[in-house]
């Protein structure tokens, strides 16, 4: 290696492999279906069948899909998996044990074939609901509120709220967790990838993905949106106070993307649904300061709202627990993860680069 | 994105980032000191402390280390963690899940700062061994075998096995803790790089870096090397198998690696160690076949035995259980992927890299 070998910070621009899942270029498509499209016409579940099996299914394929999953339960093994958890642990340090747990009683964890891990995703995919569910009730100290008949995004819907939902809330939830489900090469798909890329299994793969989907340059954001918009106060002080953290150089989560440069198409397609949500709970003065740290942010820094920054006030103006925020990502993200696992187990190569050395010169141990 | 765009498959030869901790360069230095004097002049724990902190202790620093590490415990609400766990649980899998435990009770899990992750590092080397001792005891139905009097790395043996080990025994096990601690951006590593890169803590770097170490092409494969030797039996019919197999194209585990060609420095220094066990617990037929196995890949493949094939052995030598050998592994890389968080910490760009769209042309949802 040249000393003066260049690279680019973070990969930045660096093509890391090859993908059929989804692309952003053209505006976000899933599997070629522009995710405009289908938020409008399928719901979160015939979603997640498409990333997982390739494309929509029909209405057979359909209707078993959400017997398998409604049929899957957590392990027996697990009824007590959070009796010696503090209530107050991080939800998403949580979650990811959950996924631990799982591992040690799926009778496939060590399976690395294409059919074994697609069984595996799916059973996950019903899982990790009812993980966050249980994990809802314990920080309550309530039993679990759940609600089957309402199909997985509803029941998650209505565990986490611990009451029953209405439909409109049913419907944002749904469709926000259709705008998280996939998202190309980001940083804890990435992660799965090279995780994947040892040989390692699916449940290794989701549960390092569920590490790096907590950071706040990542999923960690949509619970940091809430924060600043409460930081910034009535609108009227909000263009001032905006000021005054782009001067002290505070970073404003919910804004900017490595790859949208002039915004995230899946922000304005949640825009909406949170505007009229936070309205009908009242929240028309939080509305007005978030319009304004928009477009403050727009004009001094040319960065625009990604997903986070909408998904954080529907969740908050739902009444949903805030630190269960990323969680929810992780509920939507892990079709994703597992469509990527699958195909970087169908053509696979031990992702390991190289690295530049600026360290000590060679030394003598004394 | 054009869709002739190149890449390099796997990250070969691309430069991901920056390091002082380690380079190949010059045969494998660690902050600038050869590993082949490292392991000639010092301990594990020294080898420890220059990866975390930059530079070998002096005598004061060295002893206040080794306080530390000796104090630290799991914590309390650890003390029936196993209880839930199938005694043939992979031991990966538990491990993972023990620093899942760690993360939920450590005093500062969701710190970032230097400092804290220091202190985090520091633990986390101290209670990897204690999680691997409480696990060899679960997997055998006994009581912890511990003999802290050995010291970190004679303690870890003695939990592992169950009883007292021979001086030689510890000196070759710490030895090969050291070859194991650092070997800059493997898949491991660089998957703690990518988790940290999103401003996620310590804790789950590390978890998700077991998972990649978990892979049969990464840390898995010294629990395969013997598999390798016991399947290609006695020395007479070694090469016979070796040709078999080699013709069938199966994967012999143990040798070859994306960034040595010409052989692995660490295999070298290792192999007299693992031989003289071999040969004092009476595995004369085992190394000749061991031999003729070695001989056979560099003259039929060019390919030679990386640090997996003598680890491997001197783990069977020794008496160690053989899902334990990736542990144990971990118990010494934690050193390397805690450095590696602190470094990327330090100078953070979030690693998120783009695809090549191989996928399905834009298409309506009917």
């Amino acid at each position: 290696m040249s000393p003066t070998e260049t690279y680019s910070p973070g990969l930045e621009g660096v093509v890391a492999g090859e993908t059929a899942v989804s692309t952003l270029t053209g505006g976000l498509s899933y599997r070629g279906y522009p995710v405009v499209e289908l938020v409008k016409k399928c719901d979160f579940l015939e979603v997640a069948y498409l990333l997982l099996h390739g494309d929509l299914p029909d209405p057979a394929a359909d209707e078993a899909f959400r017997d398998r999953l409604a049929s899957t339960t957590l392990p027996a093994a697990m009824s007590n998996w959070l009796e010696q958890i503090p209530r107050d642990a991080v939800p998403m340090d949580v979650v990811r044990l959950g996924i631990d747990r799982l591992a040690l009683h799926d009778p496939e964890t060590q399976e690395t074939g294409r059919e074994a891990t697609l069984r595996k995703s799916e059973r996950l995919l019903a899982q990790v609901p009812l993980l966050i569910g249980a994990l809802a009730a314990h920080r309550h100290k309530r039993d679990v509120f759940a609600r089957p008949a309402l199909g997985l995004t509803g029941n998650l819907l209505a565990m986490s709220l611990g009451r029953e939902p209405t439909t409109e809330e049913q419907k944002a939830f749904d469709l926000s967790l259709i705008l998280y489900a996939e998202h190309e090469f980001n940083a804890s798909t990435f992660t799965a990838r090279v995780v994947t890329s040892t040989e390692a299994d699916l449940h290794s793969a989701v549960s390092a993905a569920i590490g790096a989907l907590k950071g706040p340059l990542h999923g960690g954001a949509n619970e940091r949106a809430m924060d600043v918009i409460r930081a910034a106060g009535a609108p009227a002080g909000a263009d001032a106070w905006l000021k005054g953290a782009l001067a002290r150089k505070d970073k404003i989560m919910g804004f900017g993307h490595r790859v949208y440069k002039a915004g995230d198409v899946r922000a304005g397609i949640l825009k909406p649904y949170s505007h009229e949500a936070m309205i009908r709970a009242g929240h028309q003065d939080l509305e007005e300061t978030s319009e304004i740290i928009e477009k403050g942010m727009e004009r001094e820094k040319n960065l625009f709202a990604n997903v986070d920054w909408p998904a954080g006030r529907l969740y908050f103006a739902i009444g949903l627990d805030v630190p269960l925020y990323t969680p929810f990502f992780v509920a939507a993200r892990v079709t994703g993860w597992c469509a990527h696992v699958l195909e970087q187990q169908a053509k696979n190569r031990i992702i390991r680069p190289k690295s530049l050395y600026i360290g000590h010169a060679q030394r003598p141990v004394k």
